[in-house]
């Protein structure tokens, strides 16, 4: 396992691209339709076989071919992205050396860290396609994994998802938290729209786990995203089921080339952070709960609302209009204009979360599911610390030696980095992705709200 | 009773002003607070004693001391509001003389419609007063009423209001619908929220009586205004509580100089009224209905959603705040503004009803009142109709003679010619206010989401 002790900069920056040519998503393909003239983010330029990935200020995401985009120039290289000392740094493909430092004490230490790779690895997972077993008796969706490394797509079915979680679990589990997959859904498995958030979210999986250092550099990992042949797929699944460095176990991989950690400090981050994750899984809830409420709301009586008040006023004008009075036609013309813009407004607020609230409240479910984890991560940091105080007294009471008690400290030393690294990797994590979610959450309330006004707007103006 | 055969021309043109000087209103006195270039709409020059009547951008209106104000110039006169024609006519003072004629094919010929006096009667309802009788056992709220005729206030209680109601329905109700005064309510009358309410609505009320030109004529009308002291309010009280001339007798106090309609044609004129009061009064219903339901949900549960979206945001900033990681003030503070930037809009929404919809729902509300009136209005008519059917019956049997068929046939005339005029009083007064009433709301709309628009896009620019 490696570590590395370094200075976390400020975020990310946002790459952008202007859209050149017209572009039409094949659907359900993880395309992005784009227009000339548009402005999109690029969330992937390592995609390869000529696609980037990227993000149109509605907050959809998909591909579109490179020729089509013109990416503006950026100061930062892509490991600038996390952090400034990985320039420096080598990853070692995987456990090996860990080196460390104490913590320091100025502002923007934050202690042990991953060392990470240089290109970070990710993938794109795309064009879910039914596919049928048993002479069309049973059948199931694939999907395209394509990583960055290789370009070369892999089929995949949701429960070879499964698979890998199941590994990432048993394997890393006592050390990195492995967030669950989307949830399995038994009926209506061949709705589109439940394909299309499925899809998303495996994206949303896979991206945070090749965000992993540790865990994207496992040979299971790699195993799924880039097997060759059938046979390679069964030969590693077979071999990833009969690991043994599991559980616990992992830590004993790490290098312990490092000096021991100070135990109380240790303690007092675990502490700290265990109490930061908790309530942080408070606030994530408190904001799905309201969220999910507004979302109804939005979609249910508030759009039944602004219909009904829509077609109030256009009945009025219906019913001046048979006055067989004279004159009116201004009036009766600003009315049913007027219902007619309540009635758009209805489909406006109606669509809106879909627009805005979607990204956040999935951004925060993935969250939830990730600081679910957090306990049980720091249980077994918490146990370790308490088999260290009980050294002490087994020394004392001549139940162990010494040598047996250092040893016992090394290790509890190692887990400290390792707890201490994640720490830091889901801090980062965090505070990219929430940025970029308040971004795009705000810029599309902005939309929202002059796209009603400029309704309204329009309305006034007939009166005027 | 005085109708005049004329063109109703297109709407009336709306009087401005600019405010020169910020005012400060006394509370409860029936001012409005105006400030400095602020430009609002006059309601009325004629006041007297100084001041203005006007209404603000939000639809509060109150009176403004006219050395503040510059009023723009208007091309039309004042009559020039109601109808062309009426600079011609003069008004006899009440009633006497009727002038009409067939109703014409061409566009714009409405037929009958009352004479319309020069300069319009109006009165303002203001300053509120606790009064007490019985050595302070009981009290009262009494009200000033300043007529823009004499400029005089006079002082009422809501009792005397109610008196001028009876007495109103008691001469007129067989010709023209007169709507009840706003609800009486017992419980919490001296709460200062509802005096103004009632203020509001009384004061409504008498503009609309103000506007009628045969009900603002009445001599008991005219007496409420102007009584110069307690002898003469009594005098004349007891005096119009002995008027013999009400119910179907006011009819006969209607000069007959003019031709006979024609049955058929004013009976299917009566049966289209009758048809459009009646969806009028569903559709006003509807509106009221949806309307009352928009305004607790926006007060109600959406307020408490945003602020609650408003809380979860913050409180995830605060959470944030703890982490004891580097580099995230950017995040946090976007979050806090986001959180307090819905709170705002929590606020907003809760109040714009009162600014919005309140006017819209007064303005319907009176109208249901009115409308409410019509089915007996137009009774009355019917069976008049039906007794000059019979009329025809008795003759051929000998019963009457074809003299009394004739007078009987000229009284019919002339109930046709008051329905008729008053049917177009109520439609150009229908035009009047909703073409008011839709301009306040919409443009109190688009302030709204420009509000609402102003205070994400503060926030969306600090995220960026």
């Amino acid at each position: 396992m490696t570590t590395s002790y370094s200075t976390i900069q400020s975020g990310p920056e946002v790459i952008t691209a202007q859209v050149m040519y017209d572009f039409s998503a094949e659907p359900g393909n993880n395309e992005l339709t784009v227009k000339e003239g548009e402005t999109v983010t690029v969330l992937n330029q390592n995609v390869g076989g000529g696609w980037i990935e990227a993000q149109n200020s509605r907050g959809e995401s998909g591909l579109v071919p490179e020729d089509y985009l013109q990416v503006s120039v950026c100061d930062d290289d892509d490991d600038g992205e996390w952090d400034e000392e990985w320039d420096d740094a080598r990853s070692t493909g995987g456990y090996g050396e860990t080196t460390g430092e104490e913590e320091g004490e100025a502002t923007g230490h934050v202690g042990p860290v991953w060392l990470y790779p240089q290109s970070p690895l990710d993938c794109v997972v795309a064009d879910p396609k039914k596919g049928s077993k048993m002479y069309g008796l049973k059948s199931y969706i694939e999907y395209q994994v394509t990583p960055n490394t290789t370009n070369r797509p892999v089929n995949h079915r949701y429960k070879h998802f499964d698979w890998l979680y199941e590994r990432l679990l048993e394997k890393f589990g006592s050390a990195i938290p492995i967030p669950s997959l989307p949830d399995k859904q038994v009926t209506g498995r061949f709705e589109e729209e439940f394909i299309k958030m499925r899809m998303e979210r495996l994206q949303g999986w896979m991206c945070r786990m090749c965000r992993h250092p540790v865990v994207s550099n496992s040979d299971v990992f790699q195993l799924f995203l880039t097997y060759r042949d059938e046979k390679e797929w069964k030969t590693g699944k077979r071999r990833a089921e009969k690991d043994e460095c599991v559980g616990p176990m992992v830590f004993s991989l790490i290098d312990p080339e490092a000096p021991e950690l100070d135990i109380i400090e240790v303690e007092q981050k675990c502490e700290l952070f265990s109490r930061f994750t908790k309530e942080m899984d408070d606030g994530v809830k408190d904001l799905l709960n309201v969220g999910n409420i507004h979302w109804k709301r939005c979609t249910g009586p508030l759009r039944k609302e602004y219909q009904k008040i829509g077609k109030a006023f256009q009945n009025l004008s219906s019913v001046f209009n048979t006055s067989g009075y004279t004159g009116e036609a201004t009036l009766t013309d600003a009315l049913t204009a007027a219902g007619k813009t309540y009635e758009e407004i209805s489909q406006i607020v109606a669509e809106q979360p879909r627009k805005d609230l979607h990204f956040l409240m999935e951004t925060n479910n993935e969250y939830k599911g990730l600081l679910g984890c957090f306990p049980d991560t720091i249980g077994v940091h918490k146990a370790a610390i308490e088999k260290v105080r009980e050294g002490d007294k087994m020394v004392a009471a001549g139940k162990i030696n010494t040598q047996d008690k250092g040893t016992m400290a090394k290790r509890i030393s190692i887990m400290c980095y390792s707890l201490q690294a994640e720490m830091n990797h889901f801090h980062s994590n965090r505070i990219y992705d929430y940025n970029r979610v308040m971004q795009l959450y705000l810029e599309e309330q902005i939309r929202f709200y002059e796209t009603v006004r400029g309704g309204q707007e329009r309305e006034g103006s007939m009166k005027r």
